[in-house]
């Protein structure tokens, strides 16, 4: 049996309006409210890439996201921990969430050994040979000092059902690990829901993790080769499951299509590597689809990459000057259609919770999924 | 025999005081005044490189240097022009000034015959062949569109007093012929002295260049491998033959070392690229100093990198996240190590300017280059 960890003062969560399956709210947390629904730009290595801080401000950023794989290894969690945390250490003051590390343990380092106790994995950097258990991951979160952080989970492939069983149970006993390790009060701990393509596994799962009453839930897992139906399946599932006055968070999307849809199954946090990553990529996300600004036919376009787009890169520049940027193979265009593509996701929720509360998020997210694919 | 060939209304040069040979005044341009001295951050494709046009107006940047040769190249002075010009371009409202090509054509490309009419050259990017006259660059830089730009010149070796002496006479000639190929009213053509190291040379290129009576006049083949008393011998030398009442631009100059130096010998202007290319190399100009914040020592140093910096990365970062950034490969350091050396030069030619008006140069100066050393 669990008890409430977390002094209910700190982290809670007001739902304001519902429409539907979708959900409008304020996440309560130390360093800040956070208005769900809410896309979280990721900054990996404690900066979120081609952007200085000030841009997330303008960019109105509520909730960063950093990783704890990342950090651990460079600079360390205890340099952090010695230069006040991570909100001092990268001169954010708002909201951080820190992952725990597994997924990037199961994806990016070459994993050497999992048994109960936790994973071997060597460093993608230097070869160099680490050990990550659920209390490793809660120790380095609690140095970096977020204020939402993550149960260490085992990551499966999608479709084997046989490890996800055995993933999802070990996943369910790391929770509980790092439940029984965490000690400070001004983190909040989030439980990730993990169980593959399988309903029954992902039910199981969502029923454990709801149960340890954390003041919030994440679904995992998703989002890294199984269908959208099969994704949207999962999410339904889980959603019925976990408590409606806790955040959802689903980890690693996404798109504008999977934010406005998975905003109508009820999930309240979205995080992903996509709107800095597709600007290095030269891909600028808009609201009717994704544009690649260094096509040729952009050489002399003197509009703006979206022509209703309030950002700081629509209000100053061109197609053509963006297009340019790329082709000199000039940094500033990284940073330029980050700020755009971090703003698109930004504005998006903005625009879904407000019609989330208006009570026209139906009609809201018919006419914008329907503008996007035309 | 040549006649003033702007109105002097567009262009004018205002003296405001003078303390021995260093000079404060105001340089009026149709896209704003520039006060002097004043350091020129480059810009050379189009963008000072990793910041948004919204660093460099806080930064309070008030002139910024582009280069002809590369916006000639890509992506074509026709497609700026058709784009509206420079200006609108890269959506800089401020004062620019445009190199003539020539430095570049002798530097960067593979130069592959040069004679009376010009230069025939091969692109740096694909090898492609081109051909620059002083017609040539003006109309390039006419297509272009900035408030100041410069007379087509023959760049040679400093050493090589014959060859200089023939460049020399070449870049007389050519620069009447910029001059005879100028249409546009809205732009100032500087003319540029050459002569290596010969101060008989420079006198005559001086003498030469004075007598066109352009609205400023710069110093070339500079800061291009003499020693410094070389260099030092060759300004003093031409401004005293220089008029008095037009701007004076060093090209290509410098540290903070050599704008206190060169303010002191009369120079009123300055571009360089090292500010943003240290940056990237992880290095910061400080008013004690270059700092490589690379270096183990700042790991866990709180500190920004100046302590008396009023800059944006000092208010906001320690040494020890700029230092991260650095390890971590991410393009921020670059961003912030580039706003906090402009900032140190520019500020520097603005506390100059000061002290040249309230009468202090020379202690200010002296008190500057001794703390520098130390």
């Amino acid at each position: 049996m669990q008890t409430p960890e977390i002094k209910p003062a700190l982290f809670t969560f007001e739902l304001l309006a519902q429409d539907g399956g979708a959900r409008a709210g304020v996440f309560h947390t130390p360093h800040g409210d956070i208005p769900t629904p809410i896309f979280a730009p990721v900054g990996t290595q404690g900066t979120v890439k081609s952007l200085t801080q000030r841009h997330l401000v303008e960019l109105d950023a509520k909730l960063i996201l950093a990783n704890t794989y990342h950090l651990y290894l460079r600079p360390g969690d205890a340099l952090v921990a010695g230069m006040g945390g991570l909100h001092k250490f990268m001169a954010w003051d708002g909201p951080i969430l820190t992952d725990s590390g597994g997924f990037q343990v199961f994806s990016l380092a070459n994993t050497r050994q999992v048994d109960e106790d936790g994973v071997i994995f060597k460093s993608h950097i230097d070869g160099s040979t680490h050990r990550f258990t659920p209390e490793t991951s809660i120790a380095v979160q609690e140095n970096l000092g977020a204020d939402v952080i993550m149960a260490f989970d085992e990551c499966a492939e999608p479709y084997d059902r046989a490890y996800n069983l055995s993933a999802m149970e070990r996943t369910h006993r790391w929770a509980e690990r790092c439940l029984a390790a965490k000690t400070r009060e001004d983190q909040a701990l989030f439980g990730i829901v993990q169980g593959g393509v399988f309903p029954d596994l992902r039910a199981a799962s969502a029923a454990f993790i709801a149960d340890l009453n954390l003041p919030g839930n994440a679904i995992g897992g998703l989002s890294v080769g199984e269908t959208k139906p099969e994704m949207h399946a999962m999410i339904d599932v889980v959603n019925a499951i976990l408590p409606q006055d806790k955040p959802r968070y689903l980890m690693g999307v996404g798109t504008p299509q999977d934010l406005v849809e998975c905003v109508d199954l009820g999930i309240d946090i979205f995080d992903c590597v996509l709107p800095t990553r597709l600007a290095r990529h030269h891909a600028a996300m808009t609201d009717t689809g994704r544009v690649n600004v260094m096509n040729a036919q952009y050489a002399r376009d003197e509009r703006p990459i979206s022509e209703t787009c309030t950002c700081y890169t629509c209000q100053t520049h061109s197609r053509a000057y963006i297009r340019h940027l790329i082709q000199a193979r000039e940094m500033l265009s990284g940073t330029l259609l980050s700020i755009h593509n971090i703003h698109t996701l930004l504005n998006l929720t903005a625009r879904l919770r407000e019609a989330i509360i208006a009570g026209n998020f139906t009609s809201f997210a018919r006419a914008y999924l329907s503008n996007l694919k035309s």
